[in-house]
């Protein structure tokens, strides 16, 4: 059973692949804390940091891909305070063109509370040599 | 210029590396929490959460490797009450026998804060396809 704000976090790990499989760059924007700070690590890039930089690797990404869905597994919620963090499998298909492709992404998410919400602060993605077996149930959404 | 807090944190996080390249595991132990939330995530390697799991992955590390080497950049800290997360290129040389390999790991490290000081309780390091430049002379370290 998950606190409040457990909850609240999941929620908002959960909007964050939404705007990511929505490739829409307003929704991808209110997912993240607008502050010098942020940081993401896509599966393999270096390391960004700061708000545009950041922001123009999703605009690339959403640019250079015609689709993507997500399948997350072993979705685990952490709070302390005013931080949380995320940690999950991306089961990720992907579309570009005719071709498709598959991967496992192992993923840290950092959230922080602000009046708005959890805002998105720092997105850790690496590639897994195999998919994640075995996968608990209860842990699928 | 670093507070006091963020001087503590970049102190254990170096600590951790330095259990690291001694193959200690009773130093290894003294850097992490004891606490079922504990999770480490190395290089392709999948998602291990647990005291057992996380000990038994050091133990594997250090029995099949003869000398690790770090050379810590772009170490970035950052705090927030409780909680601490600290990011940074390792580049890294290892020895196995007349075999010298080197990698660049892109890492995410969150620690806590406890009684007896800040304990690692997240490691999530992931392969880079290529060393990162430029590197910001100032943090070198």
């Amino acid at each position: 059973m998950m606190s409040k704000e457990e909850s609240e976090v999941y929620k908002a790990n959960e909007n964050f692949y939404e705007a990511f499989e929505s490739f829409d760059m307003a929704k991808m924007e209110k997912i993240w804390h607008k502050a010098d700070y942020i940081q993401c690590f896509h599966p393999g890039w270096g390391m960004l940091r700061g708000w545009e930089p950041v922001m123009t690797s999703w605009r690339r990404i959403f640019e250079n891909t015609d689709e993507m869905r997500f399948l997350l597994t072993e979705v685990r919620v952490e709070v302390r305070d005013s931080l949380a963090w995320v940690t999950l499998y991306e089961n990720l298909t992907n579309r570009l063109g005719m071709e498709v492709s598959a991967a496992v992404v192992l993923t840290t998410n950092i959230f922080e509370r602000h009046p708005v919400g959890w805002l998105l602060i720092h997105h850790h993605g690496s590639p897994v040599a195999q998919p994640p077996t075995p996968i608990d149930p209860s842990t699928v959404h």
